[in-house]
């Protein structure tokens, strides 16, 4: 079946001015693209972007890329973002598994998993979620010796295996909360998913990866 | 009011060949006690010994040390290891804090911490806890650059506690389950709290503290 993509879509795709075609070219030039030299923080699997607006307009001293593997849904993001006009963000369609392409070493500060497919149905498949080792290898690549890695999840057994693979690469872990909703961290700023299944009472895990 | 202990049970206590009333005297040469050099591994909080049996079972050439609070408690795990005429174990009354007086540095390889109070009712509270950081400090000195703390409990909140404190203090965690007795873990040996949790469907949590 071929899914039509809608009008608007490749419109905003086409005209958005924080939307990169070709990202690969900023490759170890990031600031440029910015303007400037603050800290560059990306989140991978930004979805509709709610996360990456919230933290941008938070934020205004730190640089925000959001990287989503589908076109058609990166275009809410476009929209969401460009309508409050935040410059500080800039967004492409890419994976995970490339991210050594779009990024040099120590070019990122912060990396963010939210809501990460859990990939869960065969073992097989563990390679593939986004805490894997050797993702979390490259993203130490890209932190080069300092940063952090802040995921969250609604998915238990995603947590339980993400807590492990980051022990397993000697992130110094911290707030780890089984509950982030019912907890004393602040200045969470919730996701389109989280929104959802937290309105479902059900609880939020939350850990960070700090490199040592 | 006054609580009468049970004639067996200071009969228990006073012919034991394997409780100990003095054993402050063992520090620093608890391998002249077991008339060997093999490792030691203790457990804080041992209860009615049915984990310290299994584990003196299965491994001869380990010795075990057994501790609780309370010699009530203890008399029950003095009759269960001497009913089979277990010799690679020591038992005493004794409470974690003065650990250091028990024991020297390095003497120790393993701490087993199963099912500890969780000490949740107060905030303040919390430096009770068999895993708060000062304690993971003193078993550290115990351990001496090696070995590992092996932890297991029902509490949830306990649990998350722990891995948070472990990681405060730089162990290096080691199979981190949610559900132990659904997970590939190998070799478990259940205490009677485990036994009782587990059969009414809550899942047993585990994290191991390696030394680095």
């Amino acid at each position: 079946m071929r899914i039509r993509r809608k009008p608007w879509i490749t419109q905003r795709l086409e005209n958005s001015t924080i939307y990169l075609k070709d990202a690969k070219q900023f490759k170890g030039r990031w600031s440029e693209y910015f303007g400037n030299d603050n800290e560059i923080h990306i989140e991978i699997g930004c979805g509709k972007g709610q996360f990456i607006k919230g933290n941008a307009i938070a934020n205004k001293n730190i640089n925000y890329i959001g990287i989503e593997k589908d076109a058609q849904i990166i275009a809410y993001a476009i929209k969401k973002l460009e309508t409050e006009n935040i410059k500080n963000v800039g967004l492409f369609t890419g994976d995970a598994k490339e991210i050594l392409e779009y990024f040099t070493e120590g070019e990122i500060s912060r990396v963010y998993l939210n809501f990460s497919d859990p990939w869960r149905e065969r073992k097989k498949w563990e390679k593939r979620r986004l805490t894997y080792r050797t993702f979390i290898e490259s993203y130490k690549v890209l932190l080069a010796g300092k940063g952090e890695i802040f995921f969250k999840t609604d998915n238990k057994p995603l947590y339980e295996f993400t807590l492990n693979e980051f022990a397993f690469c000697d992130l110094k872990m911290k707030n780890i909360t089984f509950d982030l909703h019912n907890s004393n961290f602040v200045g969470n700023i919730v996701t389109e998913y989280e929104e959802k299944f937290s309105s479902k009472g059900m609880p939020i895990y939350r850990v960070e990866g700090h490199i040592k």
